[in-house]
């Protein structure tokens, strides 16, 4: 059966990949994997809902290219980014006895991802990392560029480790299984990348919007666009000293908010994007580095999406300015209690500030939660 | 006060870093500190036998230079290479909100330096890491090269990163209050130096083994060739994929002697190195590579220095033949069922073997049980 795909090439020297983004990639799996990693074992990492929907057609097909998967199924959600999943984790794959060159699988959204990834990238100290993304932000963002992590009572993403992958499968067939308010929380990511460095990208999903959740030829795009766009910044800076910090436009925020609702269904990680990406919109506007009717405007695109946009709009408490303040200051981008922040000219046009005054954060911030 | 030490340099491009070693550097390490990293904060990771031998003289000289340590004490021993030491460890220095930019300081033998080791390069996804090593092994061995690692239930070393320190402080004073038995299983690290591929270096330890046990110049110049010779290796293949195998000499067969003795007191690392070594060049003999009488000479040597050189050296119980293969088969190196050894052509002359025999294997450890 002819097969059909787009390919986004991350050129990383010895660790260069490609990400295949299609319609038919999870049925494709074991063609692609035998002729890639001929001789590989596979430990396949999943969790039980991406398991009912995913793994049988998975199977399937590795099967059929005469692969014998080990199967290792969690618990979904983001409290599997523990301690105590990862040792799991990596003690299935040595009593598989899987080996350095052998893969791991990591089939789901961004939880299974970073865990699995992580735990690929300290087993033997590395195995192989193959991630096949099922939900929209795993395949438009987290699939890709190699940040593996879990999570610590500190904080989100505080373990981890930088671990490229050898292969991303993206099956866009896996997101017509995803809810509206799953599908939306990624969106929040694709539009990141417009606000970036990218308006005519930005300008292009305004008008694309509806047809995007519909499904159909500009979501693939979107997606592709979305993979070169991470890709572009992960080349340029693969562990994070300089400008691959951009890609956090929104985060600093974010990374509080979830911290502050429990990291739950509360407040997705993408829809804390959402609201931190207009919060930094707007702050940059009070600081007088972007026209305010930016803010507006992308306000407005990111509520048509289903998606929130204040911090008003976070269902239940948050506590008070203090303590968002304090869960702002245990991201891994401070330095020396002084505050980074990814700021922004206007759509396109972000920049990296440090050394952000902590008070100027405050002020905003209680003004922030009342508006 | 003037200060002296050699300097080995690792040249790894951007993870170049220097080894020191001296006999003061534990009360310049302030001064030595404050230089290289001036704004750093520091967490020090160490166990308490070292922290009552060597702490205070550290701290002394850390405070002097204006740093305020955190200090991170853990129990002695192999058991502390855990899961749950290495949570420990690293909530313990999320808790003191250290940064990507500071530093991890690793006091102690190989144990506290895997593990501390492996906790920097995991926390904020990797931080900067200062190995402070206070036994013979961690000073030619384990502090440098970057191999970091705890141990599963399945095997040690089975779970870890490459981490290159960036820099290390081979203070000799410290070797002082170690006993003669830590001393030798370190000793049994620098022999294997000369074994691999410099018969020169060899031949000056068998007439210099006196003066290095005493303390002395002599010492110094094995700690140093030795830092030397596993820098040449690390740096001509940091993440093992060639040639750094073979600084597995010996190693094969001690993690499984390791294993069966349940990583404890009752045969140190490099007890079991020097016995692996002995069996490397027996089993080479055997298959023809190497002149037997090579392996007497060793032997001899290795027993000279208060070390084990065979099976039944071993005290207590290890098993049969049967579960010695099946320790060997859970080796790192184990590729697809068939077995990769260090071999020798003969003293300096060490070769990597893929795909050796299993069955010829299990003949050689069943004789080898009884002589």
């Amino acid at each position: 059966m002819p097969t059909s795909h787009h390919t986004v090439h991350v050129p990383l020297g010895d660790r260069a990949y490609d990400i295949l983004i299609g319609k038919r990639l999870l049925d494709e799996a074991g063609v692609i994997l035998a002729e890639r990693f001929a001789r590989a074992r596979i430990g396949i990492v999943t969790d039980e809902n991406v398991a009912r929907a995913q793994l049988p057609r998975l199977l399937a097909s590795l099967r059929q290219s005469g692969f014998q998967p080990v199967e290792i199924v969690l618990s979904p959600g983001e409290s599997t980014k523990s301690y105590a999943h990862l040792e799991r984790t990596i003690e299935a794959l040595l009593e598989a006895r899987l080996e350095r060159g052998d893969l791991v699988v990591a089939l789901g959204g961004g939880v299974i991802g970073d865990l699995a990834g992580f735990a690929a990238s300290v087993t033997r100290r590395g195995m192989k990392l193959v991630q096949i993304p099922t939900s929209l932000l795993a395949q438009v963002d987290s699939s890709v560029g190699g940040k593996t992590a879990i999570n610590s009572p500190h904080g989100k993403n505080l373990i981890g480790a930088f671990h490229q992958p050898s292969l991303v499968l993206a099956d866009q067939s896996t997101l017509d299984t995803l809810d509206e308010r799953q599908f939306a929380a990624g969106y929040a990511e694709v539009v990141k990348y417009g606000l970036i460095d990218d308006e005519k990208f930005y300008f292009w999903l305004e008008e694309h919007r509806e047809e995007i959740f519909a499904g159909g030829a500009a979501r693939a795009e979107a997606i592709a666009r979305s993979c070169a766009a991470k890709a572009r910044f992960v080349v340029a800076d693969e562990t994070e000293t300089g400008d691959r910090a951009l890609l956090n436009l929104g985060h600093t925020f974010a990374h509080a908010l979830e911290k502050l609702t429990g990291y739950s269904d509360r407040l997705l990680h993408g829809e804390a994007v959402s609201i931190g990406m207009v919060l930094a919109h707007r702050f940059s506007a009070r600081l007088g580095h972007a026209p305010s009717q930016d803010t507006g405007r992308i306000e407005n695109h990111l509520r048509q999406a289903g998606l929130p946009t204040r911090l008003t709009d976070v269902p239940g408490d948050i506590g008070d300015t203090d303590a968002l303040l304090e869960a702002i200051g245990q991201d891994k981008k401070v330095r020396r209690g002084a505050l980074t922040f990814i700021l922004t000219r206007g759509i396109g046009r972000a920049f990296i500030e440090h050394d952000v005054d902590r008070d100027t954060v405050w002020q905003f911030l209680e003004r922030m939660r009342t508006r």
